[in-house]
C-alpha cells in the first residue's frame, strides 16, 4: 500500500528492457548517441513541432536549468505559493539562476489564474533597478494540489503573463497525468497554450531517472548546453537516459502508464469518499488524492503498512477547516499501483 | 576498435543485473533506500575505515561538490595543469564553489610533486584579502596523462600540502585502475596517504552513471547534503544508483573490471611499441596508452573503424618533439576491450 | 521643500570638514589608516562593548555583506514584508549570499512580532534538505513604515528567533533616529536586545557615503574582510570613510542630526494633521510621516516644488482604506530640514 | 618619502573643493543628479564620442562589473599573468561574473602581444561545452609592470582578439598616466584602438573614491545598472562621486595630475640609475619605477622613513637575475610627490 510518492515505484518493464538493450556495444556519449537522437525525434513527433530537447537526470535540474535560461540573476520568477520549485527544491532555482528570486503568488486554491497575476502586478514596484522585474511565470502541470490546468486556463495565464513580458516555464513532473486527464494532445497544454519551456518528467511515471527540458522557442535554448555541462548534468553514458526516454515515449507508453495511475487515483478517491469520517478535499483530477482523514484512521492505515505523507495544512483549500482529530494527507498512485492495494487501503480505512 | 574513452563502453553484466533486480517493488528514495545503505557499508569495508558516502550521477558533480565543501568562494584550488577539473568540466568548479579559483601548477611531466607545490608557494602572494589563499590540493588518480601516484608520492604531496593548510581532494575517475596497478589497498592511496575527500568513479569502469564522494574526514561533510540537493544531484529513485554501486563493489568486481582494462592497455602498448614509426610517449601504468603515431597510420586506423582521440600537444612529455607528420594520441581501454580489438588495431597500425 | 528622502540632503558641516581635514598628507589605505582606527574605537565606546567594525560605502553593501556572513546559500532569511532588503535592493542579498532566500513575513502592521515568527515556523517545511531552513531574522530599525522597535520588542523578537537557532541582523539605515526616539542607549536596541550584527547607516543622516557593519558576536565576522574585498567594497583611500564616521560619532553629532530630523517630522505631522482632508496613517515615531493626502493637495504641493514619494498601497495600515481621490505618501525629514520648509509645506497643503 | 602607492596620496585640491561645493542644497541621488550628468558630458567630450558612463567607488568594482557584462559564467577572460584583476582583487571577477575564469597568459615581459594570444589559441581546447571558450581580453593601461601600450600595440592586440570573437576590456586604473606618456588623445588608446569597455580610474590620480566604466559599444551596457545596483555600488548621494569626476576632468586637470606623477617618476629613475648598486629593471614610462636595490640600501631607505613595496620576483624581467643581496622593488609617484621627496630618497640611497 504505497501511496507515498510516484517516485517510490521503480521503472516500467518497457523502460527497463530498453536500458538493458542499450547496453549492447560501445556508443558515443555526452548526448551524441543514437538513443538520444531517436528520443528527440519522438519528442518532436509527440509535440507535433520542432523543438530543442535536453535530457537531465532529475526534475530539480530540469526546472532550475530551464529557469536559468529565462531569468537574469536580478529578475523575478513568479509561481504558485505551493510550487515545488519554491518549496521542495531547496534553493536550487537561486543556485542555477545566479540569484534570481522566486515569488509565490496566489493562495490556497491550488491553481494560478490571470487574476493572481494582475493582483501581483498591481502592487509590484517598478522602480528599476531598485525593485526587481518579473521575467518568468512558472506553472506546474499537474499542479502541486493535484489539479489540472485546461488548455484554456494555460492560454489565459500565458496571455496575461506575456502582456507583462514574462516567459512561461512549465514544471511538468506529472505532465503525462494531465494530458491523460484532459484527453488533449501534448501540444494543446504546452506550446499551443503559450508555454515557452517545458520540464517534462519521466521519472515519476516509469523511468529510472530521466527528465527532458523542451524549448519550443529555440532561441531561448542557446545557453542550455553550457549550463547543463557546468552543473554536472551532462551524462557521459547518455545512451542510458536516451534509451529510457525513447522507450517511455514509444507507442504512447508514457500515456498508458499515466492513465493507469490516474485510474487508480479515481478508484481510491471513490473508495475513500464512502468511508465515514473521510473528507476528500480536492477534486481527483490526475494521480493524487488529497483528503482529511481522522487521525485514528491514518494511524490504523500506517499500522497496516500503508505509506502516505501528511500534507502541509497551509495547502488545505480555504473552504475546509481541519479538526484537531484530523490529518491532511496526500495519496499518490503510480503506474504500479494495484487494485488490491486500493481495496486494502479502503478496507483498512473503513476499520 | 573503440579506444576513444572508457565511458563509451556500457555497463558490466553484474552491474546491469543489479539495476534490473533493484526494480522489484517500491522503495523509499532520496538516498534512504537499502541499496544505498548496503553500498555505503561496502565502501566502509572496502576502505577499511569509517567514512561518509554520497552518491551522484556524474564525475563533474562529484568533483565540484567535493571541492565546494573544501574551498570558500575567495580561496584557491591547486591542481595539475592537465587536470580534468581544470580543462574538461567547463567552469563547474567555479559554479559549485561560488567562485573559487583553480590554479594549474606544474608542467608537462604528468604528475604533481611536492616541488611543484613549493614552487607555487614561493611566489604566491600572501597579502590577504587582496591575494587569495590556496585552500585545496586536487590530485587525479590515475592522472590525466595515464600515470599512477604511488602511496609514497601521495603521502609526500599531502604532507607538503598540509604544511600550507590545504585539504586534499582526489579525482578518482580512474581510481580503480590505479589500485590495481599499484597492487595496494584502496586505503593506501586515499586516507592513509592523507586524502581528505575522494571522488570515486564507477561510470568509466562498468557502471551506467554512478559516482560517490567519500569523506574520510567526516567533519568536512556537513554541507554536502545541502549542496547536492540544491544542485539537482539527489536522485529520487536513488535505489538505482545504490544498486550499481553495490554490485560494482561486491566481491572485488570493480577491481576485476579495472584489471582487465589495465591488462588490455599493456597489451596494446606492447603491440604498438613494435610498430615502426610509433613512439610510446608515456609509461602505460593503468588503462591508457599515450603515443605518437605517424599521421598516415592514424588515418589508416580511423579508416578501419578505430576510435581514439588526438591529445593536446601541450600534454606531450617535454623530452618528446612532435613532427609535422605525427599525431599525439590517447588510447583508452575498458572492461569491455577485447584481445581481438587490440590485435586488429596493431595489425592495421603495422600496415 | 524636500521630503523625498533623507539621502537627498548632503553631508553635515562637521562631517564634511572632517573629510577635508583628512586630506592632509599621505596615509595607508584599505582600512589600515588612523581615521578608521579612531572611528572603530568610537564605535566600541558608543556601543559600550567590544565589537568588530567594517566600513563600506553603501547600505545595500552593509546589509548584504552582513547577511552573507550569517546565512548559507541554501538557507532562508526572514524579514518583514516591507523590508528594504526585500523590496529595494534588487537581488543584492541573493548575490552576496550566493543564493539564500528572503522570506517576507507579516503583513501591513509595519513591525515584526514574535507571533509572526511563530506563525512562520508553524507552517515551515522541515524536510531538509528538500525544504530550506531559516537561519537569519533581519529587522529594520527604524522600520520601513517609520515605526520604532522598543528594546523590549527587539528582545522578544530575538528570543523567539533564537529559539529557532536564527541569527539576528539589524538594518540600521535609520538606527540613529530610533535611538533618539527611544531615548535609550545604542546598546539597548542592539546587542543588549539580542542583535548579532548591525548595519549602521550614516549616509541618510549626514554622511557622504559611509555605513558600518558591527559584529557584536565577533566569531561571526571571520569572513567579512574576504567578502568585502571580493565585492569591491574595500576602499583604497579608506581614510575618507573613516573620517566621516569619526566626525559623525564624535560628541554625539549623529544623535543631534537625528534629533533634528525627528523633531521636524513631528512638526510636519502635527501641521498636516490639522489640514482638512489629510489623514496621518502611522504614528510619527522617527523622521518619517506617512499619510493620505487628497490627490489635489498632492498635486498642488508638487506644483509648488515639494518633493515626496507616493508609497505602495500594500503598505497602508489595515485599518485604512484609500479613496480614489487620495494618494498614500511618505514624507521624510533630514538633519537639514528647515522650519520654513515645513511651514510652507503645511501652508500649501492647506490651500 | 611615500612611494608605496598612488592611492596613499589624498585628493587634489580641485577635486576636494568640488566635493565641498557639491554639498550645497538637496539633490536627487542614485545617479540622477546634475553633477553626474555634467561629468558624463565631459567624458563624452574627453573621449570624443558617444558613450555610456557608470560611476562606482572602487577599481575592483569597475573592473569586475565591466567584465561581468562581457563574459558569461562559463566563459574565459584572458589577461596578463601579472594583471591586477588576476592577482590583487581576490576572486572579485569570479564573484561578479558568476564564475567566469581568468586565464593569465604571457610571461615576464610586462605587456601582452598578439603572439601571446596566438600561442593561447593554438593550444586552447575547443570541445564546447567541455572546454570553456575565451570571451574577453583584459588589458591594463598602464600595465602592472609600469609599461605603456601604444595605440598601435592596442590596435594589434584588439585585432588579434577580435579575430577570436573576444571583447576588449581595459583596466585603466592608471590610464591618465599612459595618455600623458603617449602624448595621444584618450580616444587613441581606447575606442579608436578597439577597446570596448574602459574602467577609467580617478582614485589613484587625485580623487577620493571615483571610478567610471565607459562603454564605447553601448549595446554592451544593458545589464550594467542592474549589476551595479545588486552589488551595492550605486551610491545614494551620487552627487559626490559625480562632483569628483567633473572636477577631475575639467580643464585637463586629470592629465596635469598624471603629468606631475610621470615627471616625478622620471626624475626618480634618473636619480636612482646613478646610484651604485641600483639596477633599474623596467623602462620608466609612466609613474612607476621598478628596480633592484641592494637589500642594505632598501633597509636604509626604510629606516629613513621611505615607503615602497617589494615586488614579486616572478615579475622580474627575464633578462634580470636577482642576487641574494638584492630586493626587487616598485616605487610609485603621485600627483602629490615632491622634488624634495625624490631628492631625499636618492640621497639616502646613495648612502
Amino acid at each position: 500500500m504505497n501511496f507515498g510518492s510516484d517516485n517510490q515505484a521503480g521503472a516500467s518493464e518497457q523502460v527497463m528492457k530498453a536500458v538493458v538493450a542499450a547496453n549492447a556495444g560501445n556508443a558515443h556519449g555526452y548526448g551524441t548517441d543514437p538513443w538520444t537522437e531517436r528520443a528527440t525525434a519522438l519528442l518532436r513527433e509527440t509535440f507535433a513541432c520542432d523543438l530543442e530537447a535536453f535530457f537531465v537526470p532529475t526534475g530539480t535540474a530540469a526546472n532550475s536549468l530551464s529557469l536559468s535560461c529565462l531569468a537574469q540573476p536580478w529578475e523575478l520568477i513568479l509561481c504558485h505559493n505551493h510550487a515545488h520549485v519554491l518549496n521542495d527544491e531547496a534553493t536550487a532555482p537561486e543556485f542555477f539562476t545566479g540569484g534570481a528570486r522566486l515569488i509565490g503568488i496566489s493562495g490556497q486554491d491550488g491553481k494560478l489564474s490571470p487574476a493572481h497575476l494582475r493582483e501581483y502586478f498591481r502592487f509590484a514596484g517598478k522602480e528599476y533597478p531598485h525593485n526587481s522585474r518579473a521575467a518568468v511565470l512558472s506553472i506546474t502541470q499537474t499542479s502541486e494540489d493535484g489539479l489540472v490546468y485546461t488548455p484554456d486556463e494555460i492560454t489565459a495565464l500565458s496571455q496575461a503573463a506575456k502582456k507583462e513580458q514574462l516567459k512561461i516555464q512549465m514544471d511538468g513532473a506529472r505532465f503525462a497525468n494531465a494530458v491523460v486527464a484532459l484527453k488533449c494532445s501534448p501540444a494543446d497544454v504546452s506550446w499551443k497554450a503559450g508555454v515557452d519551456v517545458l520540464s517534462l518528467g519521466a521519472t515519476k511515471n516509469g523511468a529510472l531517472a530521466a527528465e527532458v527540458v523542451l524549448f519550443f522557442d529555440k532561441k531561448l535554448a542557446d545557453q542550455f548546453v553550457h549550463r547543463r555541462k557546468r552543473s554536472g548534468h551532462l551524462l557521459s553514458k547518455s545512451r542510458f537516459i536516451g534509451a529510457q526516454m525513447e522507450a517511455w515515449l514509444q507507442d504512447g507508453h508514457w500515456l498508458k502508464l499515466a492513465a493507469h495511475a490516474n485510474d487508480c487515483a479515481s478508484q481510491l478517491a471513490k473508495g475513500l469518499a464512502s468511508v465515514s469520517g473521510v473528507r476528500i478535499a480536492r477534486p481527483t483530477e490526475a494521480n493524487e488524492v488529497f483528503g482529511l482523514l481522522p487521525t485514528k484512521t491514518a494511524e490504523r492505515l500506517r499500522a497496516a503498512g500503508a505509506e502516505f505523507y501528511e500534507w502541509p495544512i497551509v495547502a488545505l483549500p480555504p473552504e475546509f477547516t481541519i479538526a484537531n482529530s484530523e490529518a491532511y494527507v496526500r495519496l499518490v498512485t503510480s503506474f504500479r499501483t494495484t487494485a488490491e492495494e486500493i481495496e486494502k487501503f479502503c478496507s483498512v480505512a473503513r476499520g
